[in-house]
């Protein structure tokens, strides 16, 4: 098969789960969403429409990959992940944070509802992230044990090990300016929720412990190239490829790869951590859709 | 038994309860806590010294009403709670939101630490609450089936049909300013957490399914009776009483139970929905400390 083939073949791929993920996700809206219509069409607003859903998409493509059988439990979980990532996006962009005005191509959540919803909006996604997932059982069968391992990573990654931790070395760095500082940014503000979204589509499949560490490990990996790139995208990206406000990391003197290394060395660190990624992947069965995905988090153009 | 004795019981049984509340909670963070120490001092600053722990106190009371012998586990339940009720506490108090400088006697989490770190500190809480939960098993042996349970009824208080519908409608009004429209407040911004805390003490016991729904609605009358006191208390308590500012409801126009019905009917409305509550718990064991903290919800000077 020629890699144009290929290509096609993964955008394909790639689309269909997307299309997967988000019909699941209004699915799970109608199911879950009550009070005043404003915060609903404020959730709505912030979950729908936009987003490349690679999280989602990296968690039921590593259930595939281990041959999981949990399909719809799995798609909700993945679901669940994204919007525990739109949540973060969401505060991320409020005035006393990034500031943000631009997201996902439209007026971030606070330009269009106000900072006091945009808060209550984030807040509510946090919610909605962990009712999805402590409900599966009920709504499809997915085991309490699995639903309390998946709830477990998820909540682990995001709080002050995770996210946290990587938002507020974000808004206050702390050592030097190197690359084991921006690293270690990297890792608790995007590799952690990355990883997480790929372990909880290993442990959805139940492979034996090492498996799942193998994936976790992956997942870091790519997890840190994704954010490589993503600074390397803020330095030379235009608006309407990004679908945010580009330069913003330049000007808020923000710690990145590219400040620190160059957009060059950048490029080239991420296209180790994905060649690590697809290393801790091997032998686990077939890897090309994943292997796919990995290529794509280096080429991507927003 | 004189009611003053009954009265010395009830209150060292609280501080008892309180206590161990206290304990757990400063282990629970230090197993839990991680990342720069900016944010876990503003985590251990919102959690730690100050508050009531009225929603951990009643779902341990709750369990031991049924007999439950969970205690360790229950108890971290009641800690994860306490953590979901003090980051709305934090988020509310944000200049967007209720713009308050005072919390449980001391400077808010976004006058001490600024706003970003305060966004960032009840994120990372109601995360913590969810990890504290899904942990459990691991640590104590609560079954996965009583985990997933207990984090969808938080999960589903803490969402857009509970909390955040509550502190939506009371930023922004809908229809009119009557009883119906507070006490749909009142329910969604409270009593769903109230009854939430009391149904998990329940469900952690493992009584029969017609106990829990009687607890649950015991808990939405209590809540809803907590609240109007709290209205009550804005409009006549001084600051150091109260440990926040007083008169705040009055000064933002907000619907309260006092503004619509005035003082009496209130503390008269609180009451009944007080007894209400009893009669739903009656028969279901030794109601005495259950009965004794309803009473003292309608009593409270802070």
């Amino acid at each position: 098969m020629s890699a144009r083939t290929q290509h096609v073949d993964f955008e394909k791929k790639f689309d269909a789960t997307r299309t997967r993920v988000n019909q699941r996700l209004s699915e799970l809206l109608d199911l879950y969403l009550g009070g005043p219509p404003r915060i609903q069409d404020a959730v709505r607003y912030v979950l729908l429409d936009g987003g490349k859903r690679l999280r989602p998409i990296l968690c039921v493509w590593t259930h595939d990959l281990l041959d999981g059988t949990n399909d719809d439990a799995c798609l909700d979980v993945a679901v669940a992940i994204e919007c525990l990532h739109t949540y973060t996006l969401v505060h991320d962009d409020l005035p006393c944070m990034d500031d943000d005005d631009l997201r996902r191509g439209k007026p971030s959540c606070h330009k269009q509802f106000g900072e006091a919803i945009a808060v209550l909006t984030g807040d509510a996604v946090q919610s909605l992230c962990f009712e999805i997932v402590s409900d599966i059982e009920r709504r499809i069968g997915l085991t309490p044990r699995h639903a309390a391992a998946v709830t477990r990573i998820i909540a682990r990654a995001a709080g002050t090990r995770g996210l946290i931790a990587g938002q507020t070395l974000d808004l206050y760095p702390e050592g030097k300016r190197d690359l084991s500082a921006v690293s270690r940014v990297h890792r608790a503000k995007t590799a952690e929720l990355i990883a997480a979204a790929m372990e909880s589509g290993a442990v959805i499949a139940d492979p034996v412990d090492d498996v799942r560490g193998r994936v976790r490990l992956a997942g870091l990996s790519a997890g840190e190239a994704f954010q490589i790139i993503d600074d390397v995208l803020d330095v030379e990206a235009e608006v309407d490829t990004l679908g945010k406000t580009p330069r913003k990391d330049l000007s808020s003197g923000k710690l990145t790869y590219p400040s620190v290394a160059g957009a060059d060395a950048s490029r080239a660190r991420a296209a180790e951590l994905v060649s690590r990624a697809k290393t801790q992947l091997e032998g686990l069965g077939d890897t090309s859709a994943l292997e796919a995905i990995l290529d794509f988090l280096i080429v991507r153009k927003r």
